[in-house]
């Protein structure tokens, strides 16, 4: 019999997981990543090679059904090269902050103000355009300077919190989006995602994704982080991928953010995006506590990379979904204790 | 980094959805199966081979942390020569159909009458006392016969309904119990399972699964298929494994039978067995629609195995939680055109 084969360009965590959803679909699954011991090489077959070589590209495509990608970072002639999915127009937009904010500006998507520090006003964040995640590339500036060319200042907004929504986007145009999420990060990188977040402005968010994604004319799963301002919406950053955000997904909603994607690249029908409860998403970064110490918390869902650690890399995540808050915190302080500072 | 190796003799659906559970517990896998295109071939490493091929048994053991099976009629030998988990007791008294009952009458758990067919009257099912499964090896007798050596006559029971229940014990004795299912058989192979089963005896069906496990020091998931006869319940068999009427819980419960499984055997924790809804399990056998078909049902979770379709021959499955019934009949209806009849 032959299997449906999804090719991936990297063989990380996210991989992995979009392997894990799509196995009992009836996939099989290729990846290409330049560590041999790349985490999704559990799951399916391991192409070592560098993105950017057109020899592994095209080991990685051979006579795969679709490519896709798992991280933003790709390059748009890797991509293009091999017609990865999502289309990449989408990641070519996003890899550069100043065309992304550009962007929201053309589908009057709000977001703060960006520039020159002289529109953003100081103090404000100073990030690299391109190339940046989990926090990395940014700095703040308390004073007028110069902004480089490969730079873009950006208004430091004060929100009272941070949002995330994902959706996916079908090849026939139709839509779906989980409930909007909320975030917590520290030194930059994401921590927690409760969903759905309590009060979360759902129907705006859909709206301004919504409007990205028929622009875009997406095809897979897209994250839209927000900052809330207020109980306003201001967009910050896309992502055109599964995004840690929607984690939760697994084991939270009817249908996880991975397995949409699947069904979205190959031109399938979306699963629904319900909720089946409230959902806490505590990322392992940089070590992890003994498993049987995670698997001792009542109701945990337990998620390893089989990733070395290191500090700030994320190893693993649990979830939770309709967990008492006491739960919740002891996972956190036990958590705490095994992971980075 | 060294990862847990979890080994296991049968490399089927079964096999392939431990890994699917184990993978994300940070574990890895190898399977013995002799055929090379079995379906867990996708989650681990395959070692192709006899069951009872001492070289091939000694390979699949060599350096892992636990040994398991996956079908119940691994020969005693070699589930003994590697260690395997459950203890080879279970499967010893569960492969001779006639040990078994006497087991049951041991432990005063009731179960048809069972001996020759003037211990049982007729009409009665005769059944082979070793190696049967999915109705195989069983035949209707109307009028008394001498029964063979290797056979084994039943009480015929007109029950209500056929439940089971499957549970799991952990290494310190601990018990878990899934929600009793309630399952359709047709052509002796399992089409259905709903549960919680409604209006089940849940407390009788766990204290009869509980005297058995603790009477074998049971260690793993168990499977105990009963009948329900006006209330009242009687054994008719187990299964010293994870089980068909159990595949509810990937979708269904908060921990899955997989999962259990494999933390019971590592000596960790067991997971809450508690249902997140009202499941609905319905077997592929002998074929599958479309998978296109199946994804637009609403609600879906499809479990497909990689596995060649032929007459009998179970591919697959999907699950529905806290479905719409319409949707369930809609979804058997689909399923019925492209299976067996």
């Amino acid at each position: 019999m032959r299997l449906t084969l999804i090719a991936c360009i990297g063989g990380g965590q996210l991989g992995r997981m979009l392997g894990l959803a799509g196995l009992p679909l009836g996939l099989r699954f290729r990846f290409l990543d330049p560590s041999p011991d790349a985490p999704a090489g559990a799951v399916g077959e391991l192409v070592v090679g560098s993105f950017d070589d057109p020899a592994a590209l095209d080991r990685l495509a051979e006579g795969a059904d679709v490519v896709t990608y798992e991280f933003e970072n790709v390059a748009v002639a890797s991509a293009m090269r091999i017609g990865a999915v999502p289309p990449s127009r989408a990641l070519e937009l996003g890899q550069d902050r100043l065309v992304e904010k550009e962007l929201f500006r053309r589908l009057a998507i709000p977001s703060a103000r960006f520039g020159s520090l002289t529109d953003t006003g100081v103090p404000a964040i100073v990030k690299s355009r391109r190339l940046g995640y989990d926090g990395k590339g940014q700095r703040r500036v308390d004073a007028v300077e110069e902004v480089g060319e490969h730079e873009l200042a950006e208004e430091l907004v004060s929100f009272d919190r941070e949002l995330s929504i994902i959706g996916a986007r079908a090849t026939d145009g139709a839509t779906r989006f989980w409930p909007t999420a909320e975030n917590t990060h520290r030194d930059g990188i994401l921590r927690v995602s409760r969903a759905p977040a309590p009060d979360a402005p759902q129907a705006a968010a859909e709206e301004l994704l919504g409007r990205l994604l028929d622009d875009l004319g997406y095809v897979g799963v897209i994250a839209l982080e927000l900052f809330d301002v207020g109980g306003s919406l201001l967009a910050n950053e896309f992502a055109p991928r599964v995004h840690n955000t929607g984690h939760w997904t697994i084991d939270g909603s009817v249908t996880s953010q991975f397995e949409n994607h699947l069904r979205a690249i190959l031109g399938l029908p979306l699963g629904s995006t319900d909720a089946i409860g409230q959902s806490v998403m505590i990322n392992l970064i940089g070590g992890a506590p003994p498993v049987e110490e995670l698997l001792r918390l009542p109701g945990v869902h337990v998620h390893l990379y089989d990733k070395e650690p290191r500090r700030g890399r994320k190893i693993g995540h649990i979830t939770f979904v309709d967990a008492a808050e006491a739960t919740v915190a002891e996972a956190i302080a036990l958590v705490e204790r095994f992971t980075d500072g």
